[in-house]
């Protein structure tokens, strides 16, 4: 494995909830909002929730709105600390490939998992807020499109279309948030190893894909 | 191909959208609701996308929740009639799980999409609808994990986990809902077939993987 490739282990460090007070806020109001939906989820069960006042909880954010824009934007960041900018430091298109897919997984079995839905919820936001998320969504996209169109230069991509495959990469991994419970029988590294051999297989022509076992072989 | 097996072009046909005047109404307010956010969308406001006073809207449903509850069961209804069903009568697993992910893929690039996005709205619903809707969901998802248990009888398998793989396969189709537009580039057609070969690559081992050619190759 090359070395400036990021594991596993890199992203199970406590790291990962280093956020600031304001971040556990929003972690919390994710989780409530992800169960009992935006419509039905008021302030005041937020506050509750964050064991605030709710003069508490508006001195983080004006209203519901401007909530669920700071909880995208914590998604996005988390995105893009652990997986995105690690990943665009691996030079090899099928180890960066399969570092975002790894990498991305193992951060939605985490209660990030919450957050990571509500970036879908883009329609709720204020429109010059909408277009931010839309940006960074975008420019994350793309980055899994540019490693698969280097794969099909190097001869190891399927003979499908890579919008198509990129979109179907990044479905499979956030549906991860959707059905994965840390109180079930599947434990995170084998759902992250699992769907990274998934995904190479999906993409991977036959040459391609004869190199999954030596990726599924490292420490 | 096995005569009872589905094609693309039995969906195609008008029969689809063959509707009453209810399901045309539930289709119109689904596309508002998923362009607008449900907490934003008033049942004024889908009354008069549907051509409805709002006296004649309420003749249909009662409350905004039991609309959303009439959505996601006509998406469970459409599913079940153009993918469960068929599916079901096809004996080979490996055509059945290509027959399940191509229907499935084929519906969802329609304006059903947004009927689909909808039934992760289960928040929203009362507690019996939404143990309804769950059980709909469930028998589904039993289908395609049942059907990788075959192939991993027959040895046809990757060694992955099949509820991993199963959810990795239905999120890779429902992300269609999320990004695929008619009117952009791509055919309803190209996105069905590569994301079957897609699922079907990410899914059989190196075995069972030379056998998407010769399914590419049908007529």
């Amino acid at each position: 494995m090359s070395s400036t490739s990021p594991t596993l282990e890199a992203l199970a460090t406590p790291d990962l909830f280093e956020d600031d007070r304001a971040g556990h806020i929003y972690r919390i109001a994710a989780k409530l909002i992800h169960k009992q939906g935006f419509d039905a989820t008021s302030m005041s069960a937020i506050a509750d929730a964050a064991e605030l006042t709710k003069a508490g909880l508006y001195y983080y954010v004006k209203s519901k709105k401007e909530l669920l824009f700071k909880i995208t934007s914590l998604a996005m960041d988390l995105l893009e600390k652990h997986v995105v900018e690690p990943a665009r430091g691996v030079k090899e298109p099928l180890d960066r490939l399969r570092a975002i897919v790894l990498q991305h997984s193992y951060l939605l079995t985490h209660e990030t998992g919450a957050l990571a839905i509500l970036t879908d919820e883009v329609a709720g936001l204020e429109p010059g807020d909408r277009k931010i998320i839309v940006a960074r969504k975008r420019s994350d996209f793309d980055l899994v499109r540019s490693t698969l169109e280097e794969l099909r230069s190097d001869g190891r991509l399927r003979a499908v279309d890579t919008t198509v495959a990129a979109f179907s990469l990044l479905g499979m991994v956030m549906w991860i948030a959707r059905w994965y419970s840390a109180e079930g029988p599947l434990s995170r590294d084998r759902v992250a190893e699992d769907i990274a051999e998934i995904a190479l297989g999906a993409v991977l022509s036959g040459t391609g894909a004869g190199q999954i076992q030596t990726l599924g072989n490292r420490p």
